[in-house]
């Protein structure tokens, strides 16, 4: 491709819009541009990076026996409401109606449409196991898209369905989707982990994130430095360490003004305790209702695992000004001791003796409060965001904390889908069974997004050599030269003739602006020449991830830039995790 | 793919939905499922042949140096009430609200989107020509999705958009993409004609249409025999011989009784005329109004060109008995001769002298009738359909009608969308011009189901070879018989290893069986591996198309296979037409 026909519209500025990186450079670099709120049109360089992700991700998928197949985007409402999912969704579902009144929403997922054709073509065992995807444009109506790519509201995904006759079937399916899945990502060069994650809206037992790891993620991981351990902190099981008898005896109850101490680090110092003694309560909406939740005071309360406790869709935190409207209880002075409202805990809470709480009135807390003698809660688990220094729930190890962004989600769903929409098989002994299903996504688009978050510095993008759009950027740095012109024009032939992906900056400026928007672009090799070449026959060869520059003889340049793109796509593909 | 493993459900019976043999056809070779209404999952074995189609439309529009993008689906109202057709469009454009109750439709084509990319992103008449494309998913809420993939609401296509500094450009631009779609489908195999078209809703001066040819097909084409001009009917011009004086005296004016003569040729036959001497009057509402049309007795009214004519957006013809109801006119007696409502007629109709037509009221009719005597038009124009018997309006030669099925529409838009979107360049001068715009779409899930309604027979699909799913079906006649079994597989792996798309029966099913799947699904050559290698060391080999069968020896079979797909491939590529 030649930069002087190609339509890549770079801007020098940092659009005001964009918050992140990713966002920033993808429309810098003329990647994608913004039709309105969280909708992107990808321009050539975005769509080709687009492009060389779901490549990847469709020879990885055909490789492990999945099959393509292409749903509609559109789906009727009865199969929604089959499963239940039609109320259950909320507002993320786009909803409308045909030209007939009859009701339909664009597909943020497929689990129904899947699970309608198994249960009308596969009859028999003997058609099992059976892997389906599709690589397809999703809509989810987020209420604030943001971040461009990341989170936008037309995304492309790529959508594996398995069918199994039994749980161990699709423990088999589950674990062929797992490596798959760590080929697709290695393959792209990236820095990722799988972890053990939440599974969320879509249902299910068990479930994998695949994460790619940057500073600006949004998740956070926990990963064992010991062990193969890695999880969400939505997810992460805090183990205690086993102690035997409570220190000391129980204290007897009693009230303390503490008048104006809101916060536990001040009631800890005015009390003369440490916030390790203090129980935190926070209320929280759970479907609507308030839910009292305990936790230490040095600790946070974990939102994902207090809405898996309570078995609730939705939990969210109450604003200050709200709490006494909602639950009736003055903010800073809450504890559980006659509490009013419905009380979880977090099982750490339930080991303290003697404690300090809020007195539920304003200007008021309680000390020699004891779990059990005093209060009781309704229910309680691991409610508590892991830190560091909790020891992994499996080896025990030293865990460490690092941020993610979820580009892969694996599901075991097991027989939720299957039950509802009365999908069955026959059984070698002619009996009825729900296929056991598992469910495989990956954010093809975010996966572009996730790259660029991870790979960038202050010039621009540095596109991992798998995903580049273009592998090699040739700059002629003498277009009124004949000399240096007729070079760059043979170099560019010759590393196309090789099936070397190129594009040659033959336009017409100067190359300050040729260097600064080869940055902005970041394609992984930029092949110069110029002067250099004029005087001593060389090709300068520039690395854009490491800066390294290397002086090519212009005879060999082609060949050996060939070869290291060659050399550097086949470790990444040879190279198991 | 191994036959056992792939997920291919084929059905004996001819469903009872499909009106169309290529939508029977996709339905049983189990090619794509029905979610809905339009709605359509493209199975495997269907995805494949779609995407082959789309790999030759990429391939060719790159080679026309037009460059893949990627818009977005749901786009917002505002750019449309910009062009003017958030009104215009109808009820096929599906709107709908977000969650912020903002109004949206479903994309069922881009040129707003395009239109508002050009007006941000090209600035000077230095950055044009540019032609942009994408391959997506569109979608149209059809009143009455029918035939499979042939009118479906949900589907895939091509669209692409040129931008040019003046109309000669836009011509250069147009006879590119012409000359493209040309090989477009020379190399999907197809027998086609690229026609002149009515330019419909999209608007603009010009237009091709790319007809496959297939005697299924909705449209109406009409070639010359002696030249190259070929037109769809709703476009082709009739031209009237010339001629000097009318025939004759003009008679006076006559009422007669024409008791329940309603038809044309009982009202000549019962006066003893020929349908030649009638003027036939029929009633259309256009945009909402009723209009009456002349063609002569013998004559088709060609509903498009009365539309084009009346300058209209729709016409639609009234049901025998609403046409009192909203003409207050006798249907079977309504004639020109002081009619009452909006009077239009046929060029031919002014050449007529002493004609008959209705008198307007029941049971009577006129004899004498000369218009501009008798009756005045508003307006007179080519109304009514060609016919075989009509000259060429190019060079007079002869003329043959045959059926097609529109694949491909090629638009020159002008400036009708950068007008009304003020998308405008700087031209030499610094002055803002318009763009001058050109649209070009290929229905490619269309062009899947064209080509099977042009290539079949009772047995089943005929895939071109471009568009197979697979070029080659290795049969296994000797799952149980390990010499036959050994040298199946063997050809399997010999073929694969030659870069052939190869899928091998490995069913456990009887002969028959796997002979009737082999027809029905398509696949243009079929290797038999059986009792005939295991006797004489050969494999069988049937062309799909012609039912022709050679037998190879076993050892060369793979590379003669190999070979004659290669021939067969090179030459679509080769022929230009």
């Amino acid at each position: 491709m030649r930069y002087s026909k190609f339509f890549l519209p770079t801007t020098k500025e940092t659009p005001a819009e964009a918050e992140v990186i990713s966002h920033q450079l993808l429309l810098r670099a003329g990647c994608i541009r913004k039709l309105t709120s969280g909708l992107y049109t990808y321009l050539p360089l975005g769509l080709m990076a687009l492009q060389k992700v779901a490549a990847i991700v469709r020879e990885e998928m055909n490789r492990a026996e999945a099959q393509e197949l292409l749903m509609p985007m559109v789906q009727p409402a009865d199969l929604w409401q089959e499963s239940g999912r039609w109320k259950k969704y909320g507002p993320e579902l786009l909803r409308f109606k045909d030209r007939h009144g009859r009701d339909y929403c664009l597909g943020p997922t497929h689990e129904e449409v899947i699970t309608d054709i198994a249960r009308r073509e596969l009859q028999s065992y003997r058609q099992l196991p059976v892997n389906l995807y599709q690589i397809q444009t999703k809509f989810r109506d987020e209420i604030r898209p943001r971040f461009g790519l990341m989170r936008g509201r037309e995304f492309v995904m790529k959508d594996a369905y398995s069918f199994d006759v039994d749980d161990e079937g699709a423990s088999k399916s589950y674990e062929i989707m797992k490596n798959s899945y760590q080929r697709i990502f290695q393959r792209c060069g990236l820095s990722f982990r799988a972890v053990e994650a939440d599974t969320g809206s879509i249902g299910g037992s068990y479930s994998h994130e695949f994460m790619v790891l940057a500073d600006t993620g949004e998740d956070t991981l926990v990963i064992c430095n010991d062990c193969d351990y890695a999880a969400n902190v939505e997810k992460a099981a805090v183990v205690l360490p086993e102690s035997g008898e409570k220190p000391g005896d129980p204290a007897p109850l009693h009230r303390v003004e503490t008048p104006g101490m809101k916060k536990v680090d001040r009631v800890a110092e005015f009390l003369g305790v440490t916030p390790v003694d203090i129980i935190k309560t926070m209320v929280f909406l759970a479907d609507g209702e308030p839910v009292a939740a305990l936790v230490r005071g040095d600790r946070q309360v974990q939102e994902v695992k207090l809405k898996n406790l309570l078995g609730v869709s939705e939990v969210e935190p109450i604003a200050d000004d709200e709490v006494w409207k909602l639950a009736k209880l003055p903010v800073g002075y809450m504890g559980p001791v006659e509490i009013s409202i419905r009380l979880v805990a977090d099982q750490e809470v339930m080991c303290m003796r003697n404690a300090v709480a809020g007195a539920n009135e304003k200007g008021m807390h309680l000390t020699g409060v004891n779990p059990g003698r005093d209060f009781s809660p309704e229910q309680v688990g691991d409610l508590r965001q892991i830190t560091p220094e909790d020891g992994c729930p499996v080896c025990g190890g030293k865990l460490s904390l690092t941020e993610g962004i979820e580009v892969g989600h694996i599901f075991k769903l097991g027989t939720n889908y299957s039950e509802a929409l009365h999908a069955t098989y026959q059984n070698k002994n002619g009996v009825d069974k729900p296929f056991v299903m598992g469910c495989y996504g990956i954010g093809v688009s975010r996966v572009v997004a996730a790259a660029i978050e991870q790979n960038h510095d202050a010039n621009g993008i540095i596109f991992p050599l798998p995903l580049a759009p273009f592998q090699v950027l040739v700059l002629n740095l003498g277009l009124k030269n004949e000399t240096i012109s007729a070079a760059a024009e043979q170099l560019y032939s010759e590393l196309r003739a090789l099936g070397v992906e190129v594009l040659l900056d033959d336009r017409d400026e100067r190359p300050g602006s040729k260097f600064k928007d080869a940055d902005l672009i970041g394609i992984p090799y930029r092949a110069t020449v110029g002067k250099t070449y004029e005087k001593e026959g060389m090709v300068e060869l520039r690395l854009r991830v490491s800066g390294e520059t290397v002086l090519l003889p212009f005879t060999e340049a082609a060949d050996k830039i060939a070869a290291m793109i060659h050399e550097e796509l086949r470790q990444l593909q040879d190279v198991k995790r």
